[in-house]
């Protein structure tokens, strides 16, 4: 895995080596300040609203837009003032974008954002740093997600876990990895 | 075109039989209680931010989040209250989602959020509603637009119109037109 030869720095909403709250720009200028310069950042954080479309108003759509979209994108803004020359973002959407279940429109929403985003940061960051995204499905790691995700072949952690690496070790830009 | 064979309502941001501020949910409830029901939406409504990634912050992004998508969004979960059955959203995206230009990362990202959350919203809206968005490149009556998309071949009027008919007057639900 990546800690035997790579420095890691963890970082966590409860835990980690570092605290962060991606919802809040200052917690992640202050984050990227006492990190200093890095060479990749794998984000999987940020969370979203599920319940019924019927229901759903202005703000449960904005909490899906506030953690999982913003969180993300802020830190890419954000972090792009800090990350070292050849350094990769790497976001995380997923296979609701495009294989929607039932209760999560706006994470159907919010997912095509993240990798529309990479898409369009990729031709504009400076100094050949790289941004992807990896779009993983129902995980087998989380089956209090499976009555979701009906008929769907969770995919294992090994595969998401390739997934993420073949954005940070590979020379890719601009792309979306599916893990579905 | 639609207004010979349809009743059509216009509605704007500073014109229109209708005036609605689509940043502002009270005022989009106001428009739908004034036009009570009605058996298709077309919005081409919202504006994005347009500025470099560098200088990119929270707030800029947010003000493409606000209009282009969350006034879009709240079209359809306010205005699911208030179609008829059989009737039908078309929102506009663009093909910025995947064909970026230099300026326009938010609109990237918020054009995909569009195309996503019609997919997603497409299998939980009831009543046989169906919900699609057009995703136009540029379009020939915007000069304005054109050194944005150098390169790109603009489409005509008649081209996008022609999608957002295929959306209303169509079967299909849950699709992206694209117009590129």
């Amino acid at each position: 895995m990546l800690n035997t030869e790579h420095e890691l720095i963890k970082v966590g909403s409860k835990s980690g080596d570092l605290k962060v709250d991606i919802g809040n720009v200052d917690s992640i200028k202050k984050m990227f300040e006492s990190i200093g310069s890095f060479d990749a950042l794998i984000s999987v954080a940020g969370t979203g609203h599920i319940g019924s479309l019927q229901t759903m108003t202005d703000s449960d759509f904005r909490k899906t837009v506030d953690s999982k979209l913003m969180g993300q994108v802020n830190l890419v803004l954000i972090g792009q003032h800090y990350i070292n020359p050849s350094g990769s973002f790497t976001l995380t959407s997923g296979s609701l974008s495009h294989d929607p279940v039932l209760q999560t429109a706006s994470l159907s929403s919010i997912n095509a954002a993240i990798d529309g985003f990479v898409r369009g940061a990729a031709i504009e960051l400076k100094n050949a740093v790289r941004i992807n995204s990896v779009s993983p499905t129902v995980v087998a790691d989380s089956p209090e997600y499976f009555p979701f995700f009906l008929g769907t072949i969770p995919v294992g952690m090994e595969a998401v876990a390739s997934a993420y690496k073949k954005s940070i070790l590979g020379a890719q830009t601009g792309q979306t990895y599916k893990v579905w």
